[in-house]
């Protein structure tokens, strides 16, 4: 389906290129949108890495891109930054638009078996599989060189994709991610809606579950939490933390007192969280 | 109207804090926004320096704090930011949100004469006078350290506010100003708009004319101008630093190539921006 690809509006800005796009997809089956930002260095480098930022709950392609700052760092690293919308989005499933927290702007990363969201909520293989061919294909990709993070619902996607494609992303990062959420509201309402009320598949689309099941090292992970974010019991990173560290994988936790869960918080962070993945991506 | 001042809500940002308020305004009539960065340093220093941001056209007073990437910079200088809504809002004027360029969201930083604008659309006044008093009396602020920038209407603004009031602003900077309002059809409309068909009060608002009959000298002047701007006919920014040039001011004017009119060219001249203020500010 790259014939289907366009480019809809493109922005110049630290020196690279930042560029909204659409195609239709085959694993959604409808027109999925995400941005890319390409630094001045592919001008130079025939290939340059690829940094996946999954967003949260009612974001599109654009939430991270504007107000995040991160292509200051990726300008400055030579980094490529890939951010999808969160959904698929006008599918004409009934109700798709019902919840903030369910359906469009919510698609939780997770391949759907539950009708009807099967039929076009496909979001763990788009951005694991079809995405990155699509970014290979349209751009000066090294998909050798890719790791993930992602905000809230998006750093519970960064987490999922991440460990679950250990051959795919050298490092995962997330700020302040939905870490368990088999144990938490959202969470529930998510899994149920799109896998059903049986939680024996919730485990392969959450980050606590599949670290305790990990029988390989993971990926270097970093997650930030604010102190201040109003929605903690959705989140529990605590409760993976505990479960990355009895499994000793390699990951750093910090705590941000007063830091709420806002992109006020991300922009804050975003540096440590560029470099953390330039230096696996650019070692 | 002091005691109408409310913190609508707050975030913890690169360690200060980033305040959205409203109050009562005496000038505008109305209930008006703004937006405070306040960085870390307040915690020791009494007073900090105060950078004034004026928005373009449709924004509030989020756009800027969301989107510019300047409270990295402000953290690490030590500055103090404001930004103000661009206009009075759900005043009751009929007809004030039917155009995107004129009324509600486009202030234009003038003091309207017009009836029935002139009831509420003080925005000159208010920026220069009733923003900072207030400013002073519920912030660290130190008012005898002030500077002002601005994009597009901003620009315009920060450039009329700044050259008009040499005493109260140490340095001026604009994104894209609208530099020579009377020349182009943006501004002709507010102008006519807000002050009147009879051009004679006009130059009052035009940062060229301003310039033009400058009798001392001006404060330092930063402009940077992106060359693949849509708006560069509405801007003229070649006409204000042409006069400038010619007065001898202390201007620096950058294009760039490739850069359009968005934040996304903000962002990434805003470090120098800020940079520039803050030699001026903390000399």
């Amino acid at each position: 389906m790259t014939d289907s690809f366009k480019i809809l509006k493109q922005h110049v800005t630290f020196e690279g290129t930042l560029y909204f796009c659409s195609h239709f997809s085959a694993c959604c089956r409808c027109p999925m949108n995400f941005s890319v930002y390409v630094p001045q260095q592919a001008s130079i480098a025939k290939h340059l890495p690829v940094l996946y930022f999954l967003s949260g709950l009612t974001c599109t392609e654009e939430n991270f891109m504007a107000k995040a700052g991160a292509q200051h760092y990726a300008a400055e690293l030579g980094l490529i930054l890939v951010a999808p919308d969160t959904s698929p989005r006008n599918t004409g499933i009934s109700g798709e638009d019902a919840a903030w927290d369910f359906g469009a702007g919510a698609g939780f990363y997770i391949d759907a078996t539950q009708d009807p969201w099967n039929q076009h909520f496909q979001m763990y293989s788009y951005v694991v599989e079809e995405l990155p061919t699509l970014i290979a294909a349209q751009f000066p990709a090294d998909t050798t060189r890719q790791s993930i993070f992602g905000h809230s619902m998006g750093g519970h996607g960064a987490l999922v994709c991440g460990l679950r494609n250990g051959d795919r992303y050298r490092s995962i990062s997330a700020f302040a991610p939905i870490a368990a959420p088999s144990q938490s509201e959202w969470g529930q309402k998510a899994l149920t809606g799109y896998l059903g009320s049986d939680p024996a598949p919730w485990s392969l689309y959450d980050a606590t579950a599949i670290a305790s099941s990990l029988v390989t090292a993971a990926q270097p992970i970093l997650i930030d939490q604010g102190l201040c974010d109003p929605y903690l019991a959705q989140l529990l990173p605590e409760r993976f933390v505990k479960v990355c560290q009895a499994k000793h994988l390699q990951i750093t936790y910090r705590e941000h007192p007063h830091y709420d869960h806002s992109y006020y918080f991300i922009a804050t962070f975003i540096e440590d969280h560029i470099r953390f993945h330039a230096r696996h991506l650019n070692p």
